[in-house]
């Protein structure tokens, strides 16, 4: 996340944001934000969110997602949200969107359904689990 | 894709590949290479193989994928291949695998869905569309 | 639909409800319904939603759509919900959640993400496009 | 599935076909086979494929599946197979595809990527695990 520019906003339980203001580096052949990049905010934000329900000791992996692409992602600032549908002992489910801001107004820009794995025994993550940690 | 580092390795009417030499920028947590950078290669890939059996004067656009990180990504190179699996007017589908190298040994990290769609009359890819091009 | 024994419940500008009360034939191995049957509530009712903003003489045809199973689904009463999330001139995106009632409680059994695809001079569907018709 | 009317055609270790004779009552619209009982025997299809590689003791239960819908599913018979792509201890990953025959015509009408958890302890599976039983 930090080679892309990006920011954690805020963590609540069941719910992380992230956002990323575009530069150069991040763009593809029509100056919009790579794809892979709106892939990578939106899988870190549904993968945040899980990771705040998760037990003390235990780690997230993403088992797999579904990105739709629906707009041309251009604006001063992009804003990943990710929200727990579904919190299970194994497995979580999340929705993520890709908002891009601009003057005030916010387009969406991406929209992602997300399958985590709760790997008990396994934390390591260096992200704090809620905004008051 | 410069960004990333990843390298257009073939293209072949309705299949592409596309190689990547993991580096620090691209690693997430565990010195694996990201999501991001898997699905970026993966998308990538599946587009340009879809691409390669549009008309001369048309642009592709990933409409969707689904995304099954299978196995940590680590090795020496990543390999990333996209197949046209149906080619319609307006849609193309295509299956995309990224597999990891070491040692002569190749293990399979993601398999990938995806939804392209053909943007007639907006040719602007800076890709030939054929290995003899 | 009909053989399914599912009702159209509620058809506004791009949401769709549709509801189903479970019978044996609509069954699997543990006595819940089968997902064969929740995907096809789910995937219809994403499908209405989408054609509820086509133009007067297009249809609709299901592209894609990927659907996590997140509960038995068993109560007295299904109901599947659609919405658009983008409505494009050739493609649209809904959302989908399938709900399983039971004495007053509500379960989420299912959730879909869904793409369309508009078929313009083609139409040829039975159901009112909305509530008023 | 005998409500579909479908029949399991084969099942070896990691892949598993099933077969369906088109009828009135799975029909849509248009008079091809609905959507709802593709995505069914295909579900089913990957199930079984992955049950084969479980422990005697564990049951199937489908996480998630996303499914393209390629060509009007119409024809003889419509064939479902099944193939695991990756088989771990909680979770495998299948492919899925859908075959239309026709007068020795086969067509694909739909691909699937799925997700499967295996369930310890919990085998209840009336099917045999491979065609030697």
């Amino acid at each position: 996340m930090r080679t892309l520019g990006a920011t954690l906003e805020s963590v609540e339980p069941g719910f992380c944001s992230i956002s990323l203001v575009p530069r150069p580096e991040v763009a593809q052949q029509h100056g919009y934000v790579h794809a892979g990049v709106i892939a990578a905010i939106a899988d870190s934000a549904g993968g945040y969110a899980g990771y705040t329900l998760f037990p003390r000791d235990a780690s997230v992996l993403t088992v797999e997602y579904k990105l739709n692409l629906l707009s041309p992602a251009a604006g001063e600032r992009l804003v990943a949200e990710g929200q727990v549908i579904k919190s299970g002992r194994t497995l979580v489910i999340t929705r993520g969107e890709v908002h891009a801001e601009q003057g005030g107004d916010r387009t969406l820009v991406a929209v992602m359904q997300q399958t985590l794995m709760v790997m008990h025994g396994m934390d390591d993550y260096a992200v704090p689990r809620n905004s008051q940690e």
